[in-house]
């Protein structure tokens, strides 16, 4: 079968690999419509999980099954389905400790183009599939239903790790898809005021959508000072980094209050150090904790949050500003990620 | 001063009594927009709260400061304040251990019409100011800001108790004012489906507003069979009791999903017990959680769920369908209340 | 091979079946030791699980791996292991949902002479083994470790649904061998004041062994007032149900202070009701919560537990006051559990 | 009166002020037992608080009420009190949110000899009195129930911080008189491995008496390397973290699981940054959480505690190594801190 793959480090084609077997729990599922996630230009250009050679790309996909294993019970060849992104082994050790996208070592709940092949292939591999896939609705858009893969339940899970109360203040770090999905996620949470931090029009226009209520600038100085300017020094509840690198976390404490939380969910890909500024981290005393975690993967967590979709409390179709029909047009949906024109939050391909 | 009082048992009336003292850590307030409950319904005609005698009745209100003790910091008389219905001494065992609504006994936070004299009165009493004042701002309605006093608190506080997560399902039996923002709190806190318990026009209409999906009403039968119906025989994730009596909890726990947790903001004023239907509470073992309690009171609470007006995550004033003007309105208010016509959800009285 | 069954409503008896059947990812043990368990009494003259018929009894086991299905990767003839007696399926949805012991529905990860033949026999089946089975310890006495699959996680776990803070107070009611171990567990999440109902010396002595401090009676009036008595009337902070009936909940809400938690950790075989006392509840209102459910069971649960013993936190072999050696001595240990002698916690019968 | 204060950085001495004045929720206490503390030695010589001029010493003392306020209803003159080092404003926003001890911004609940005179002194003042003295037992040793004002509270909160769980394993990095109760602590929560660093022999006895399972040396190389060898390269389940400076999280966080928690107790007197390690900390994927805060202070929070003195949970005597009888002592004691000899944990002086 064909797949778009990373060659080697900074190099990327299309390549032939056999079609992957479908072991007792698993499945194989053929395309549907996929997406390029920033992820994949971080494995590629660089070099955020090390050395891949011929690795197929991809992990944000909806499609059709075409193959079961033995002891799957839940889905049949020709079933329309989603999968997330994080397909954990559920009866791991790291599951039964409630850190299921963990399970097999850090992080190694993610296995497309990590620990396997990717989904942009003809055909891709699903490890416990009643588990890990969810049932596609016939009336959802599948380019709609691959922001369920992993920029949905990434973003919503930086709200559940900021663990917003009612009408809290959140200041919310990048606004690209992630961000966008974490801004929705705080107002569904029940955050009053969220600062956000961004300037591309078409980002801060869905975020305005999505109930953003102020925007920063790192053109504009300090982003710390700018919310302590905002907020007569008292800083915001809560933050979520969802853009910059390992120095955003000085500003993110900074900006907090006592007893706040920093969630993170950006993939640090550079520094040896995160550093977080002593003084203002209380000398270790300010109960200012700081958090950052792998999306939730799943079935059960696809579903509710696919029903979040269905009962219109989020329409991630705002995200969708580039739509390339055909599987050829994987590459160029994935150089547009790398490339980020001014008017892009993200590229989705229909495949079938 | 003049005031509104429950005479005793089933009687109210107009009475004069002195105005409230003030201690070092109080204010005195004069209302400018009041608010009856049911549960002042509940006091004066089924003997909630046992016998009073010459209560002045009473506990939402916003109003300006007339008098401040000299310990107080933060208010000065001319400051136009929110009051929380709940005012809890904040140094006691109880709220030490969290749970200020307590403080100095079971419910002793509420102390409006119960331990001293209501707000429906030319003047009243409210103890340490500084914890428990909030600062009403210009542009907001003073009928609006009421809702602030118990019946937004309250109804978030359900959504609070049930601990909703992302794309969970609940059921609200019972949308008068507080069932209708627990609603509107389910879904600021990330439900997915709402089904609500009602049939009054006006109520249902309100629902759907504030993001309700699904109604059921008592005079199709049996709530739990309606809601396994509606949901393949799975149940739902939460439930919320904002309505009913203690006969309400059998119907909850048997709609209700093992793992799952029945929530009660409604004050049971009659009945020996609370009765759970065993077989369906997995004979003890099925993790079907039963929590409830009075609304966490102060002043943080009210500022952060102002915000949520503030920023527009939800509209009290949809609850407003009565308006009076003028103190002498507080009497046909009240019956209002006690009546309850069909188009009534919640009548607010402006005085000033 | 040979087991002993419950024949049908209070009858059981000895039967020939044939040896499990061993699925991919199952393991077939030989038990070294078991132990009856109340739930066995239940089960057969008080028809809890309701008809049976030829159901081999038993879920407390620990033994011997003598074959594998080709998916399990830890395990290998000859091991010896601690079985759990709940065996979830880790990756259904009440699994994901953080409720493993309801995979496939209410109470159904207790498949153990429930939906499967027991462990009473020379051989019986365990799913998903590498998630449902621990290593026993060369060092650990088979009888000890047997105190692994049900009284200690489902002690352990009644101390951990109470909640228990630093130096709460705590009232276990019913000091058999789960209420023991509640006991002990209640001691290592830091409770202060742990008053337990009970009567029987034997029961009593290893209370006070495990950390108990004050001891109260049935014999000596209400439960609830005993209880107010001996806090000035404060009551206590959490209460952990492991004995009584569908009545006991009438005092445990009554002895509890608001903000407490009741725990039910014992199995109501019978009433229609649980019944909680409307005005000490707060009519709804004092934020006394009332949970209750199964025991965790799996993999990650055992080890843990288990390293609890080694490190010398607990010791459960004060639960043995009974041993027996030989299969055949099953069917009087179950008698003897049934009976209840005055010197009686718990049997154990070594069978290797 | 009298009192030992520091005079300036780096200078001490003893000097005359006038009595604190008593305000209407305040008492005014005469000191009966002080303890100084590493806080005390942070202040003085390494300038942790800025520049102090004359500012009386001291944060750690029981003594007996001289005087209350008009408003003061649980305390009189003559009662013998605890007084816990944190003293908050409990009404206070930051109370209201949960961490009191942040009352009036960042560390200020902690006010002796940071925002007023300390302990160290014929008499010195505490703010609300009602909620933040706990009566003194007549069969508690004084200088025992020093501990009670900041060792344990700080201790126990690291374990609080942790998290920790049935039969995990923790690390309690630095074992001087907070990390020994910490130790205690993580006992008391369920702990089952408690790998410690230390090395005088002093603290590792005590540590042992404590339930520390196993103990690791700075000298004998990487702290994480020697973890990760002992746990099969797994690491531990949590780190607390009570000595070293700000270069300690690197080991702390390498060391960890992914879900793990770094919880830190220890004040962070230099350094610019607290450095984590990128790619240990999962690329900020890893769901290691890092946090850190002031004890909890006050007098539920002191009663609770005093019950596990009570019910024989813990024993804080072992930490006094050094006992001074006399106000005049206090100074030794402090030098004694500041020098550390190998067989000191905790000097305590006795005034009475």
């Amino acid at each position: 079968m064909k797949g778009f793959a990373m060659l080697g480090a900074g190099k990327t084609g299309w390549i032939e690999k056999s079609r992957p077997v479908c072991g007792a729990l698993d499945a194989i599922i053929r395309p549907v419509a996929v997406s390029p996630c920033t992820s994949d230009v971080h494995t590629v250009w660089e070099g955020a999980l090390g050395e891949r050679k011929d690795m197929i790309l991809g992990h944000e996909a909806v499609g059709e099954v075409v193959e079961v294993g033995s002891l799957v019970r839940d889905f049949a060849p020709g079933d329309r389905v989603i999968v997330t992104a994080i397909t954990p082994d559920w009866g791991s050790e790291a599951a039964q400790r409630g850190f299921a996208m963990h399970a097999g070592g850090m992080l190694a709940g993610w296995k497309f183009s990590n620990y396997k092949d990717g989904v942009f292939a003809e055909f891709f591999h699903v490890n416990e599939a009643d588990a890990n896939l969810a049932r596609l609705p016939d009336d959802l858009d599948p380019g709609t239903a691959c922001m369920l893969c992993d920029m949905m339940p990434t973003g919503f899970h930086a709200a559940e790790l900021a663990d917003i109360q009612f009408g809290e203040s959140v200041c919310v770090i990048g606004i690209g898809p992630v961000g966008l999905m974490a801004v929705r996620a705080c107002v569904l949470r029940g955050a009053g005021d969220v600062f956000c931090v961004g300037t591309r029009k078409v980002c801060m226009d869905a975020a305005k959508q999505y109930g953003a209520t102020d925007f920063l600038s790192y053109k504009n100085g300090d982003l710390a000072e700018q919310i302590l300017d905002r907020t007569k020094g008292k800083g915001v509840d809560k933050v979520i980094v969802a853009g910059g690198n390992a120095d955003t976390f000085d500003a993110a404490i900074r900006m907090l209050k006592p007893g706040g939380i920093v969630a993170n969910v950006n993939y640090l890909g550079s520094g040896d150090y995160v550093k977080l500024p002593r003084a203002a981290w209380g000398c270790g005393m300010a109960h200012k904790q700081l958090r950052g975690g792998l999306m939730p993967g799943g079935r059960l967590r696809a579903e509710r949050l696919l029903r979040l979709i269905e009962t219109g409390r989020v329409d991630p179709s705002l995200l969708l500003t580039h739509k390339f029909y055909g599987f050829s047009h994987v590459e160029q949906a994935l150089y547009l990620m790398k490339d980020k024109t001014p008017d892009l939050i993200k590229p989705v391909v229909y495949l079938a």
